[in-house]
């Protein structure tokens, strides 16, 4: 319960207004407590937009990836 | 075609004998080529098994991340 209200103090409710509003989906999104790190797996019409998304969300980040292969 | 053959130099044939020995499955892999980087989501008992077969297989990384919370 501790984790789920810390993540949605990250993520607010407002975020599946803005990922409608970006077309972005978070598939899924995993957690590091030791590293401090978040990763999310999102699809969307461009990294542009994944950018977007964590700016509009009060959390932007530099690292974002664009991964046209899979492997 | 060229892209497969880029995968199968970095992971070399091997690799399944390493994942065995290992204990680590790899889920899913992706490649940004234009930042020249790659991410792996794997499954095993450990971070060091996760390091150790990237040495195993020739190329060594300091960026294994255990990922106990997915969200």
């Amino acid at each position: 319960a501790k984790q789920r209200a810390g993540i949605e103090r990250y993520w607010p409710v407002s975020r599946l207004a803005i990922e409608a509003d970006e077309g972005v989906h978070f598939e899924r999104a995993w957690l590091d407590p030791e590293a401090g790190k978040g990763f999310c797996l999102a699809t969307g019409p461009s990294k542009e937009a994944g950018m977007r998304i964590h700016e509009r969300a009060g959390h932007p980040t530099g690292e974002v990836y664009e991964l046209p292969i899979e492997v």
